[in-house]
């Protein structure tokens, strides 16, 4: 599935609840799905199923913000990741930290 | 670009530094971005450059995270995103918040 389609989808599902919650409390959702990821990496062994969730739900709460502050995100992760890195120019990525 | 592309493109770029930095260290530099965005977004106007960005770097991120731990986000994605809310199983959703 393409980036760009993802967030149609995520707009389809649930842009007039987005809005209707508002840009802050979007991204109070959002970093209670960064908690619950924490919470699955803090230990040692991965429940695979549970972090694939969380990641999947990262991924849709920053969708749900793009679509609240007009961003197109396909575009806007090719511009910051055009298959190089964007400091050192290079692919990988030879920079230090 | 496809979600599945994406995430072979920060594995490209980003995997060596990202098992050198470990999970852990990963996940605080995800935090990082979340802090850059919550920044940009606390106040009125919005800076779409600034923000595109930020967006851009928590996806990718995220992405780093999954590649550690050998998570397919786009299976992820359409496991939990399935054209429909797997709650109320409707599009647009209509679950209650």
């Amino acid at each position: 599935m393409k980036i760009s389609e993802f967030q149609k989808l995520i707009r389809d599902l649930y842009f007039k609840k987005d809005q209707k919650r508002g840009r802050s409390d979007t991204f109070i959702w959002l970093i209670e799905e960064i908690g619950e990821l924490a919470n699955l990496i803090k230990g040692g062994e991965i429940d695979s199923e549970k972090v694939s969730e969380e990641l999947a739900d990262i991924i849709a709460w920053t969708t749900s913000l793009a679509n609240l502050l007009d961003i197109d995100l396909e575009s806007a992760i090719l511009q910051k990741y055009p298959y190089k890195c964007i400091k050192c120019n290079s692919s990988p990525c030879v920079c230090g930290e």
